[in-house]
């Protein structure tokens, strides 16, 4: 019986024993040599080099890192691009959120398919099932049909920051009211005393670009104003669009006297092809932007734009993907927030 | 010896077991049930719903997710703060070149012990222990020497992106040269016949500012040009101390014609507090700027810049942390960029 026990000891508790015989050999006690194994504070340098050297002695494999007491639990934040500070208030937002949530957060980029910059290739949804994420936000990003029966079937609750199109039922998301924001805009010009308002929007056939129309015609509609069709133009909210679109409204005979551009990165383009025209804003020509990144304060003169809460947005998606997780009764799966007017230095009266 | 088989089967292989019952009644491959258990898309839409029928019928548990091949390794990106382009633009390099190298990125926010920003506290080591990384790129955050020997201890490589101190030996670091950057931005000054040239910099005692007022010393001394003190000032690298340091240097009697401020956002902060006096960019002052971000374009007039490849440093920061993780032979550990000065239309001759 004797030897069998002995060799159970061995057999099923060798680590311990290794401890155990550290311990020993260095005079201190198993958990002293455990604090040192785990690279912990609370051991005196004198005590540690000895542990340390008595390692070394027995040549002990010591574990790569201290065991992980609670497995640390991941949620995807996947965007179309990281470069510039619309993916970073996102970033942001999303982070601080899933910090308070106790959530560890693995940032990507949709690497696309062909040309389709805002479609989600198979790699990217591969990689993100290996992560073992709990959740997928998405920002400016669109999932196909088939990837999106693909996050179903693996389970994977998911959250879209402005949705390009409708999500389809069942698809959680984040927007904010940019019809309400174009209105708002374009009323302000309006009672700036401006009748020819142009607009520069997003590309045709998304969502947000038609809001914007909608909103802008709604609103000029409402002050008995025509929209002349030349009047309205189609970017892709980046800001050499914004330069050419506006470039092109400044060929029309008359010229507006106001043009409402649906991004600050294209306002920025827009101020670019008015200041290469010798035209000054808001002297010549009043500008409202949207959006309202950091930049938007930082030209000159600070842009009017239509404010979207974009960091708000990021954490309310990481707060709603969180209930989603925790299969916590939802009071709605598509957020809409407000968006507000910010008068600054670049529109004035006629 | 039959029953005892029979029992082994059941035993050690219980799932596959279940897989075949599933798979006889809908009559269908095992392997084409484990398809439609792994959400894989290529099982027809009818076999997939017989199988799903089965599967509810056998009250299968499946796993939430298809099981991990390989298991995923991350890295860590902190930085003290994720909004702007700057935190944008090491982001998105460290995620390219994580995605080149099959990690997977945590980005995360040191969050401060006490009112100190930019040192690393505790729970943010813990954390990221926790997360089980294979090593960190840490974004103009410092280490206290304890968090460096508890990395250290848990065998965590680091790679430091711009470090305020030099990092203790043994840290991996990409920084770029902002001596030779300081230098060309004030030698250029003194090429178009300035005399009288500030500098804003950054918070006394950093490395980067050391550098940075060396440079500039260097150049007006190669030039046989005196620093006057009072036109030495130190911000904090953000918009309203850029602001602040350029109004209290417009009120020295006689001005500078020129200012060197060493960061974009506070070239930003001057421009407003040039504008605030009716001072015109160049006419009145040229301004020099440092970093080169995105809004460095934007501003009006676009202002002239000392480029520091943020994105390409971020991106050999990542391939650095890579060789040491693998334990590859690494010929320094001290990288260093070289910066180079975009002439724009903020300067001109005197």
């Amino acid at each position: 019986v004797a030897p069998r026990q002995t060799s159970k000891a061995t057999g099923a508790a060798s680590t311990r024993a290794t401890l155990a015989q550290i311990a020993r050999a260095a005079g201190v006690s198993i958990p002293t040599v455990s604090k040192v194994l785990n690279g912990r504070d609370d051991v005196g340098e004198t005590t540690r080099e000895r542990v340390e050297a008595v390692l070394r002695d027995h040549q002990y494999i010591r574990r790569n890192r201290p065991r992980i007491v609670k497995p640390p639990r991941f949620v995807d934040l996947v965007m179309d691009g990281l470069d510039g500070s619309w993916p970073a208030s996102v970033t942001s937002g999303v982070e601080s959120a899933a910090y308070e949530a106790d959530l560890h957060v693995a940032v990507s980029v949709a690497r696309a398919a062909g040309s389709n910059r805002l479609h989600l290739d198979q790699d990217w949804l591969e990689r993100t099932l290996d992560r073992g994420s709990a959740g997928v936000v998405l920002g400016l990003v669109e999932l196909t049909e088939q990837q999106r029966i693909r996050l179903e079937r693996a389970r994977l609750p998911c959250v879209m920051i402005h949705p390009l199109s409708n999500p389809p039922p069942g698809v959680a998301s984040v927007g904010a009211n940019t019809w309400a924001g174009a209105y708002d805009a374009t009323e302000h010009l309006i009672t700036l005393g401006h009748r020819r308002i142009a607009l520069v929007t997003g590309p045709r056939g998304q969502l947000s670009e038609q809001a914007r129309i909608a909103g802008y015609r709604s609103a000029m509609a409402a002050a008995g104003l025509d929209v002349a069709p030349e009047l309205v133009r189609h970017g892709s909210y980046d800001r050499s669009s914004g330069k050419q679109q506006v470039e092109h409204l400044l060929g029309l005979s008359p010229q507006p006297t106001a043009i409402f551009i649906c991004s600050d990165h294209m306002a920025i383009g827009g101020y670019e092809a008015l200041a290469d025209a010798r035209l000054k804003v808001p002297r010549d020509m009043s500008v409202v932007g949207f959006d309202d990144l950091p930049e938007a304060r930082w030209v000159y003169p600070a842009l009017t734009t239509v404010r979207q809460p974009l960091k708000e947005m990021a954490k309310a998606a990481l707060q709603l993907l969180v209930r989603l997780i925790n299969q916590d009764e939802v009071d709605s799966t598509r957020l809409e927030f407000a968006t507000s007017l910010i008068v600054r230095h670049s529109t004035r009266a006629v």
